[in-house]
């Protein structure tokens, strides 16, 4: 088929080029963009385009900020003893999502992954060491993958936080909820396993 | 959860509003705008400018046109005794992409549907007949949707323009090709076993 609009055709272009869009869903949106009202696609342009100018990492946690900080870490409610410590910024958000953590987070920027050539200087460690310095803080949640990468990263951390007298965590891996142990692959059950807890 | 960024918030928000991209495919969309390369940014939302700014719908079929007429329309290859109908734009990609079809389209932009008010004054139906007067015209591919309001559609379609003597025809309903029998609706077997042909 030739092309029949080659504004379209690259418009489709972009957006199948955007994680999990599909040729079908690139031709969608487009289509939806060709008939939004004038306002939202100014809005929905305006919105990538401030997010690229405003957004940065935060000078402390290096997660996502408005500002020089971000929001959580300039947040006096939080807990300044406990800080999570996650692969990428938007784990930071995903952790936030469940509610389950008042402390404040640290993210690495990747893992230790020798085969692609990242080793622990290539990660944000050494501003998280300085902040264990702080004697505010008693304890380093780390919520990397479960992955190989993950886990070695994981061991890394704790080896040098742990002589400091600070204590390290893992958060625990094993079966999801609401999910059918049938279904659990073999890996995850020897963890849930291990990881168990008296009751 | 508090707002992290609300520039982040914004764009999850506008991606949101975006067909079949629900709140994780936004925030994953999102994140992916934040660490897209300046140069690809730029080419996502100059596309989406582009696409507002130069496609028009053509002249002759209502199709999407970059200029007066549309590539189809104006495609001297194209068989000019065929016209298919179709319900939006999009379908005529739709058809397109199946390579099965050479004749020209007519977009009619919505179809028949007194509980919405739109009656045949409505549609694109009026330059259509127009089109029926040229005699190069000898059939009508109606390839409105299987709907209550397609059906309608088709129906009045194929009594205002029968009388003129050119031949109007509706694309086959039926099985789909590669599904089973087995998971057809009632519906979809009895078009299929109504439209049977002679092997």
């Amino acid at each position: 088929m030739g092309a029949i609009s080659r504004y379209l055709d690259a418009l489709v272009r972009e957006f199948s080029r955007l994680p999990g869009v599909g040729p079908k869903s690139a031709s969608r949106l487009a289509f939806h963009v060709l008939r939004m009202p004038e306002g939202d696609v100014r809005s929905l342009v305006d919105a990538i385009r401030e997010v690229r100018k405003h957004i940065t990492a935060c000078a402390v946690c290096g997660g996502i900020a408005d500002g020089e900080r971000c929001a959580i870490c300039a947040d006096p409610a939080r807990d300044r003893g406990v800080i999570c410590v996650v692969e990428q910024q938007k784990d930071v958000l995903t952790v936030e999502r469940s509610g389950a953590f008042t402390g404040l987070y640290h993210v690495l920027n990747g893992v230790i992954s020798p085969l692609d050539g990242i080793g622990p200087e290539e990660l944000n460690i050494k501003p998280l060491l300085e902040r264990c310095k702080d004697v505010a803080v008693v304890e380093i949640v780390i919520a990397t993958n479960p992955s190989v990468e993950g886990d070695a990263t994981s061991l890394y951390l704790s080896k040098i936080i742990k002589p400091s007298g600070i204590k390290v965590t893992r958060i625990a891996h094993g079966i999801p909820v609401g999910a059918d142990l049938e279904f659990a692959d073999g890996a995850t059950i020897y963890q849930s396993l291990k990881c168990r807890v008296e009751m």
